[in-house]
């Protein structure tokens, strides 16, 4: 199953993900308009699968109005600001379109759509199997189930299927290699402890929840081999901005001498971003932070509700230095503009 | 309003913290037994009152049966393993009660007990007064409201009054100096979002709310001029024992130069302890980290409900060299055994 198809009658459909892990309940994207409230509304999410219903919308777009590439372009762009794979696949439709006249963009859009669902799946089958190194490495050293910790959700349900942090695990998984996997929860929205933990239930991976903050704590008892996160976007020079809470797992992986891997397609990768620091970064609803949703459309108060100021930043930028390796579709590199445009070049410069 | 207390009739009262911020409820507590109970089930929470609402305990066994110091004292002690306090409560009773005939027990005991809460406001009062330094000479520079940084509750809920780390916010408040708190919630109970915003609610004093994962990315945008935690545990080398989490703000505070205080009494510094390795941490039900209660018995599900293993360390040790000063009733001091042992001969060695 992936986590985004398009029907015979020209429907595309995706797993409402809000609604996970209690309910698997497919929705039916209808148009471009829909595409982009699935988006914000994080019934999908994960930079590569929000590039993907991107490219769908595209496609449903032109299948209403070919003559307009310009506003349902922009209308995409506009759904979530931080994920570089966003634009990534809005441009390269628009470019696929651009030149083609009007009557046959709504064919050329489709098979564009499911051309780039299915580089996604490309590529991620084949970053797991550069992080099945890596893996393969340690276990090699250890004669153990390699433990392995990650943050949010870079698995399957990311990305149109294979994962971009959890890629290695399925790869490992298929290899017969044991690995072991601790999901931080992610607040605000668990997305750790809710879809990560589900996708690797459905897969038969043995896992652990840990609240964010024991992280450190968990690291330092030992036992962790390695962690590997998503991105939503990696500047030129290796800083990577992921879900909040990176940042300090990062500090928390450096301290305890744990290696800090971020996996990714290199469409995340954002040449013309030099640093960290240019990248704009999503606040979300306070709401996210004040009330947790269960199943069911069940809800709690989490916070006192007459404190008013409460700000949540989605995403941070985990700086270079702290990043030990990136893996992409063309392999490890390091996390710096060498090792990236070297990495980009056929060139990787492996790091340890 | 303290948070314990002893009624004319000799019933001891407690706030049931595990009902706040939606509820003010008072509790009865007649028995050592229930006094161990509450403790155990955190409707009284933080070293300073735990190890108060021992003493209380020990009293009220006291009242019921004076000839056995032995049995309280060793149920009172098995509550909660990890904060100094309790077993360094329940000591000082024992060491006021063992020389007495079993007849006056019961009368020394509850003096002794209310002079040990007595003790904790003056305490903390001090505590206070020396973090206040720290806070003016921030706003002699900044001329701004002095923004501090804080995890979990050590505000007076987690005392008998006043609070250790939220002491300097009082006194500063007292003093006419402006102050915003910056609360991290403190996954899994949320004591920050909710104890501790509550309480400043309460008192007046401005503040906001972040995940526990946001405070490395809220720390490097700036503003924050400063963290104050509390301890359970200092070990004698200067490492702290507090709630998890503690240790990975530590590592953003010292990524991002933001100076890392802890704020205590003396009685939470363990020199029979020489280095944090040696604490015992408490791993806590994984109920905490699947499910979020709420007000009035509601409850949602956080996690995937298929997930069975779940790890909650309830501490983690921050690293002395982590910490950028302690502050006690006897002032401000290094995290270091000299700073210690100094600042206890009263010849206080200050940091920056």
């Amino acid at each position: 199953m992936r986590t985004i198809w398009c029907t015979q009658q020209g429907v595309v459909q995706i797993i409402d993900q809000t609604r996970l892990p209690w309910t698997v309940e497919v929705v039916d994207v209808h148009t471009v308009h829909d595409a982009a409230t699935a988006i914000a509304t994080m019934q999908v999410r994960g930079a590569p699968l929000i590039g993907a219903t991107a490219a769908w919308g595209m496609a449903l777009a032109m299948a209403q109005a070919p003559d307009d590439l310009q506003t349902p372009a922009a209308m995409l762009k506009a759904a979530r600001p931080t994920g570089v794979n966003l634009a990534w696949a809005v441009d390269r439709m628009c470019r696929a379109l651009r030149d083609i006249e009007p009557g046959a963009r709504a064919a050329r859009a489709a098979s564009g759509a499911a051309e780039l669902c299915d580089d996604d799946v490309r590529v991620n089958t084949r970053i797991g199997l550069v992080g099945l190194k890596v893996l393969q490495a340690i276990h090699a050293r250890t004669h153990r189930s390699v433990q392995l910790m990650t943050i949010c959700n870079a698995g399957w349900l990311a990305t149109v299927d294979r994962g971009t942090a959890m890629a290695p695990v399925y790869a490992a998984q298929d290899a017969g290699l044991p690995v072991e996997v601790t999901c931080l929860e992610t607040r605000p929205r668990c997305q750790g402890g809710r879809l990560t933990a589900w996708e690797l239930q459905q897969q038969g991976v043995p896992h652990r929840i840990i609240v964010d903050s024991a992280a450190g704590s968990v690291l330092h008892s030992g036992g962790i081999d390695l962690i590997i996160a998503g991105t939503d976007r990696t500047a030129a020079n290796g800083d990577v901005c992921n879900k909040v809470g990176t940042y300090p797992l990062a500090l928390a992986a450096k301290d305890n001498d744990v290696p800090f891997m971020i996996a990714a397609p290199s469409s995340s990768i954002d040449l013309a971003m030099d640093s960290g620091d240019g990248i704009e970064i999503e606040y979300r609803s306070i709401e996210e932070v004040t009330h947790l949703r269960g199943p069911s459309g069940t809800s709690v108060a989490v916070t006192n509700p007459t404190s008013e100021h409460i700000v949540s930043p989605a995403f941070d930028i985990t700086p270079a230095r702290l990043v030990s390796q990136l893996l992409t579709e063309h392999g490890a590199c390091q996390a710096t503009s060498e090792g990236i445009s070297g990495m980009l070049d056929g060139t990787p410069t492996l790091s340890r």
